[in-house]
């Protein structure tokens, strides 16, 4: 069974894409919605958050994980894959590898989460090799807030993405990497804003690609046990409202299911 | 000592509110910081959360609990006030008697987050005397966020205060409560959409006042121990950053330490 984790119903994006690719695989899904968002906390919080979260998705059975949170990618992606035994998949490897397959002139823009950007990863899998890429990446704080107040096309909206994006564009970047899992939703705003002619990656499509090539090499690691193409969602509070938002953003039923990550630690 | 939680920062509006009038007297502060923000959760996990901030408080020294979040008041005010051995105070008591107070035609407006209004306090606590006051109350969900991105003044932030302004302009409100503790730092703004005529509450300021008369009458309730007008500080994630904002907002150093409720839960 495929786990797939992140701070609340983000990740769904990641879901749709993985469910797409590979509809007959069983999948585990851990939003953790009580300690939403993830976005502006500390490092070392966000490494404690994703131990937690892939401990729990193990515990129901998941043998494969996802980290479908940037921000926790970017914070705790390498530390599961050297500690944890399941395979682990990250979303932001996959984004930087169709960053490089898409850009033109090797100007690569990225925008996502206080924490994401900090982190500062984007710049170095993009450093090698040396001087072939430049990479201008940028917090947009509000975009997250915008998602959950559904604001997709409210003129302030409009404007708001149009502050973030103008040093991007002013740096001329010709590829822009949506790094935060609620950033799809906005994603005709950004590229009407950026322009027809700059490549917008959602890292939520390369990670399915990736994780659909890794189970061709690898046709034991997500055995469908019962009902093929099943997917069981748990979160960390209010079940029935995720219930409802992954019911329309995947456009079919889900029953999610309280999970505490703490009566796991405890 | 006076002890005073938040889900973050947001509450040192109202300790900065208690120090003007009450400046002798030691505060202990809790900013849950991990699990920032309380807005948009369950009214039973906002419970959870403010029995854990409490309980952490008075394991701090605390001998009175002032609870300066508003979806925490609004969920949890009543429960802490029933189950705990000291006294509590939360932000919604004193602003709806500030608000009483400073209506003249009885047509309050209230911003605050989705937990807020949902929970329907401020209708409960002014059905009576039955006709005399209308409240319109509204989710305001983005000032938050506007807030810790520190847009105070943008125009994108005065355009997203004029929609959610709106249906409450509309509908005449001659008194608007700041239900948020996030939201003083808009009050310029907020005034100048609203209008001179309408008076805005502030409930950081109603519940200093109340808490002063409650000193004068219980003198003993919060005697200084040591240094005089002393203030604590821990938060559940990056002592830090919290520090910084801290000193911005007070204009004073302060030396905040992590501190896990889960310790004491587990």
């Amino acid at each position: 069974m495929i786990g797939v984790f992140d701070s609340g119903a983000g990740g769904l994006t990641v879901v749709k894409e993985i469910r797409r690719l590979l509809p007959e695989v069983d999948l585990v899904y851990f939003g953790d919605t009580a300690r939403f968002p993830y976005g502006n906390q500390s490092p070392s919080l966000l490494r404690r958050y994703a131990e937690e979260d892939a401990a729990l998705l193990v515990a129901k059975g998941a043998t494969v994980i996802v980290v479908a949170c940037n921000s926790a990618s970017a914070a705790a992606g390498a530390h599961l894959k050297a500690t944890l035994v399941v395979p682990v998949f990250d979303v932001i490897g996959p984004a930087v590898a169709e960053a490089r397959r898409r850009t033109t002139h090797g100007r690569i823009g990225v925008i996502g989460t206080k924490a994401t950007v900090a982190s500062g990863i984007y710049e170095r899998l993009l450093a090698e090799p040396k001087g072939r890429y430049t990479v201008i990446a940028r917090a947009a704080s509000l975009l997250v807030p915008l998602v959950e107040e559904r604001w997709w096309k409210h003129p302030e909206s409009i404007r708001i993405i149009r502050r973030y994006l103008q040093p991007l564009k002013q740096a001329q970047v010709d590829t822009l990497v949506l790094a935060c899992t609620h950033y799809p939703f906005l994603q005709p705003i950004l590229q009407r804003v950026m322009g027809k002619r700059v490549a917008v990656v959602n890292p939520a499509e390369a990670t399915a690609e990736l994780l659909r090539q890794y189970l061709i090499e690898h046709p034991d690691a997500a055995r469908s046990s019962e009902a093929r193409g099943a997917l069981h969602c748990y979160v960390s509070s209010d079940p029935q409202h995720f219930s409802q938002t992954a019911r329309w953003w995947l456009g079919e039923k889900v029953e999610a299911s309280e999970a505490q990550t703490n009566e796991l630690a405890g």
